[in-house]
């Protein structure tokens, strides 16, 4: 096995009751590598197609990276996967914080939860052993609650405890798994399958020490990134996530009223700006991370935050803001400390309320259906209510809480066309108007519309130190962002590729190594003599199995569009006179197909899966 | 421009004696960097499809790259190309040596040759500037003296000269060009395109700078090379190529009478150790090189050899040798002099001999066709004076001066069949019986088989420091010789990839460099921020261009196949029980189409193009 690396993950039978420790060998590693790849291979593996992703046949897996835990800023996420109960397909979301560094130290690099309890438990790691534990005391406790008692009947405060909350209890469809209450495994609906398992938690505490072969490098890495904090990521250390709400607004990128308006006239409410000038009171950070990117904000009554439940990211202040119309920051807070609370998606819950919303001014939900709640766009009260509500899937919340596909579906008269949704899974807080490979991006995402496939497009259009950096990738000219061309899709598969890298790795998409120096850190690691073109090969292999995972489930090309919606222009704004052509988007859907080296209906082809190391893949698509 | 280049070519029209200087930018040289890059480029964009190759519409390309003259390893190449008058297809062939390190110091990086002299001229550039000059009384003399003379009426002994000798004037179609008297550019026919041109000789001499970003990191890698050199690379220090023959023989990998028998018993008569006890006088090498793998040799009457022509590499060796059955050391020594000074690719020489030996044992040549010559197996003396004709285009010469293929179709009879070439360039010497990814490689070469696009696969099927260096791109376990599926298919084209990478840096093929190693050579070089999937790219970028040249031409998939020789055992040896199955190579051949993004016949899709950055190649294609 590589440094960096524990050889050992663990297998979890909930259903017997059984604990196994396997070992993984060297290669393994190096070609599925951990986190994304990990999941990957092992449900292809071990997933049966056409099983219910909220039934004992489906399995949780959660899983660190070979540098988790290394002393390398940006390295403290993990990864949790299973299929999803939200699109059907792959389904796969990361958290960044403590959480995976903890699993690492406590022995194991990954976890397969499998099978389903018979009454609540939770799962106790550390020090290279496990326990399955009673958890009927703590199941219907909020996020918080629970947290505090786990620590406190195992003694020990250091605790990293991954959880779901009431909302996972209940499988809502986009429940998150949350870890020290905060940092979030948001997408795809693993906290749902998590609560499917009567799974509540799982503690992790470890001693153990993360080994690499050259620390001198990854000191001097280090050194790099604090001295050119202000350059390379000032935005990200002064603000967090959400400083460019104002600018977003005025070209058209933030999402308003359920992505149906261009303009938001009071956008600079909700931006990282007036956050750091009312409710901040400070910044947190992931696992030695000098960036800390993480804000923290406590606010009084009458919407009264908690600031143990962190603050709103820049999706969160655009889903339960912007795109349902509401400026009230506090209310924005309030509705996301709820979300962590019951262990709810802020992307999925904002997005669907917006959906309600839509529907409900448009006569497709009334007061009955709301119990009387007027939920208009921007009805910060209303918002507020109805994510209580979702998490307690009570009244409107409780359809609410599978989705806008399957709410639309059960409200009918036309409602689909208010569903913002991929596959299933609501888009999150960028425009795809704007950001054309964006949008494609979110089409072609194995687990739907998702960001962490595909973060943006900004660097591939920005000049000086974006665009060297994807120099480095031979892509050596800016590319604007309305080009739909093959180009584009070029940059967009590089781009995807180089995320889903960091999913394996584990490590942060936020700060901007360069190509090499991710080599390097990588080599520092674990030893591998490793190069730009082994990584982004890695991208390419797992981005082609989480395909081939969906394309055994069904999926065809069909799948892979965008809503209606994005068809046409905003109903004003900056994007008032401009939209996605669904010619182009076809032909680019086409063009992306070939480039991957799949055939025309988007299936893998033989002789790409071979040449990615995973010819075992093509026997599962027969 | 990149550091390292000049960013001006010089295009000489010898039709119009006119000669301009040209600028090119960053990213054209990003995009296609030198060497076998600018030949691809430039024969796209200018030389119309189905020209006569001996006629004036073909251009002559010589190109350095950016590493060339810089103070590190391994960078003395050139490298020139032309429409092959031996293939009909993408011609090109690299030399090692001082010619391109001089080429750059004169200010230029590359000559585009044009139309045609009406007398014989040669062409003097030296600092910035270029002159065609009269060479009537250059032509009919051997390479030595035409040197000789040059240096003398430009009054500078340090001028390099690239030249063709009498078998070049005399349209061989597989003379070579000569640098220095010894460093050839070998395959494909480039002497015979400057013989057509009236093209003597290119003389250059430079006093420029070739400026580096980094050359202390260029002194750090020396240093490894020099503190490494037994370990890394000690075989061609000690012994230079060949060193391996008696192992070969042992082995099945050296080609014995004209690839037909398998055991050849005096093979220690003629391998680099004998050379070395025997005729070598010392060992000379490249620019800045301290590997010196370059055998001289001396040797008396009567088969007197003149030191200044060199020594004969492995290549030459087993052609000239044990291809034709002959044992005689110092026979090989004075037929490579005499290709040396005729210009003649001593591959294609040895090869066309040996098929006139077979032809004359099997009666299809008889003395009448050879003017009394006892053409067997094992006469040395014939095989010399052969070598003369052919030069001379002299009796049997004249036809074998056409090259196995065309020869076979003048002779009838059957001759075909002992004509072991690939599109009409034979073999070089290594046995695809034994190692099926080269036979592959020799197929799909677009120049027609050649070692320089293909090298080897020993290290795929090495373990140690070459698994470890494959491992840096994903090939992470050891691939026996004879596997020809898909595993091996992959591990052919990224090894292409990375032949053609050096072909267009113009870096030796011998130094292994690891990939970051290279990576850190160009950036130190160029100041690109680069990295070995930039790197790799270019290979592969430049091969599918190649490839779309010969498209272009006619050639179809049927071209990419072995001579039916290979589908049979040899007749004795290592591989009398074992060859090729055509089987297997028809599916190996559809599944590197499919890698390398080519459609069922082999023609590049527009995707792949696209991906490439090449998307204008599309065009051409239609």
């Amino acid at each position: 096995m590589p440094h960096g690396c524990n050889g050992r993950i663990l297998r979890v039978d909930l259903s017997k009751e059984k604990i196994l420790t396997e070992t993984l060998d060297d290669i393994f590693y190096r070609r599925y590598v951990g986190g994304e790849g990990f999941i990957a291979y092992f449900l292809l593996k071990e997933v049966k197609p056409g099983i219910d992703p909220l039934g004992p046949s489906n399995k949780l897996i959660f899983a660190s990276g070979p540098v988790t835990g290394a002393p390398i800023p940006g390295n403290g996420r993990s990864s949790v996967g299973a299929k999803s109960p939200l699109t059907g397909g792959f389904g796969e979301a990361e958290s960044g914080g403590f959480w995976g560094v903890e699993l690492k130290r406590s022995g194991f690099d990954a976890i397969i939860i499998e099978g389903k309890a018979k009454r609540p438990v939770y799962l106790w790691v550390h020090d290279r052993e496990a326990e399955i534990r009673e958890a009927s005391h703590l199941w219907g406790k909020d996020t918080g609650e629970a947290q505090r008692i786990i620590r406190e009947e195992l003694g020990d405060d250091l605790i990293r405890v991954a959880q779901i909350g009431p909302g996972g209890e209940r499988l809502v469809r986009y429940a998150c798994i949350i870890n020290d209450l905060k940092d979030v495994a948001g997408r795809t609906g693993m906290g749902a399958v998590m609560g499917s398992k009567n799974l509540k938690a799982v503690a992790v505490r470890g001693r153990g020490r993360v080994n690499v072969v050259d620390s001198e490098k990854l000191k001097e890495l280090t050194n790099w990134l604090i001295q050119n904090m202000n350059d390379v990521i000032g935005w990200a250390h002064n603000y967090g996530t959400g400083a460019s709400i104002a600018a977003y607004a005025m070209i058209g990128n933030l999402p308003t009223r359920n992505f149906r308006d261009g303009n938001f006239s009071n956008a600079e409410a909700i931006d990282a700006e007036a956050v750091k000038n009312t409710v901040r009171i400070g910044m947190d950070g992931c696992y030695a991370c000098p960036v800390r990117c993480k804000k923290v904000v406590r606010i009084g009554d009458p919407w009264s935050v908690d600031p143990v439940y962190g603050g709103p990211e820049y999706e969160t202040l655009a889903a339960l803001g912007s795109n349902c119309g509401i400026d009230n920051l506090n209310a924005i807070c309030k509705a996301n400390e709820i979300c962590n609370r019951y262990s709810l998606d802020t992307i999925s819950t904002g997005a669907t309320i917006a959906f309600a919303m839509e529907c409900y001014e448009n006569g497709l939900l009334t007061n009955e259906d709301t119990d009387g709640l007027k939920l208009n766009f921007g009805n910060a009260e209303a918002m507020v209510q109805m994510v209580e509500m979702i998490g307690q899937r009570r009244g409107l919340g409780d359809l609410l809480a599978e989705g806008v596909k399957r709410a639309a579906e059960k409200i009918g008269k036309n409602a689909e066309k208010f569903a913002i949704h991929i596959k299933g899974q609501e888009i999150p807080m960028h425009e795809p108007r704007l950001k054309r490979a964006l949008g494609l991006g979110y089409v072609i995402s194995p687990t739907g519309a998702d960001h962490q496939h595909n973060l943006h497009d900004m660097g591939i259009t920005g000049g000086g130190r974006d665009l060297n950096r994807f120099a480095a990738l031979g892509i050596l000219e800016p590319i604007p962002l309305e080009d739909l061309g093959p180009r584009k899709v070029k940059a967009l598969i590089y781009h995807v590729d180089w995320c889903v890298l960091n999913n394996c790795l584990l490590l942060c998409n936020f700060i901007p190594w360069d190509y090499l120096q991710e080599t390097e850190i990588v080599r520092s690691v674990t030893g591998w003599n490793t190069t730009a073109w082994e990584l982004m090969k890695i991208g390419e292999r797992v981005t082609t199995m989480a395909r081939a995972f969906n394309v055994r489930e069904g999926f065809t090309k069909e799948d892979d569009w965008l809503p209606e919606r994005f068809f046409h222009p905003t109903s004003s704004g900056a994007l008032s006179e401009t939209s996605v052509d669904p010619k182009k988007l076809e032909e680019a859907r086409g063009t992306y197909y070939e480039m991957m080296g799949w055939d025309e209906n988007g299936v893998p082809k033989k002789a790409k899966l071979e040449e990615l190391g995973i010819g075992w893949v093509a026997e599962l698509l027969r």
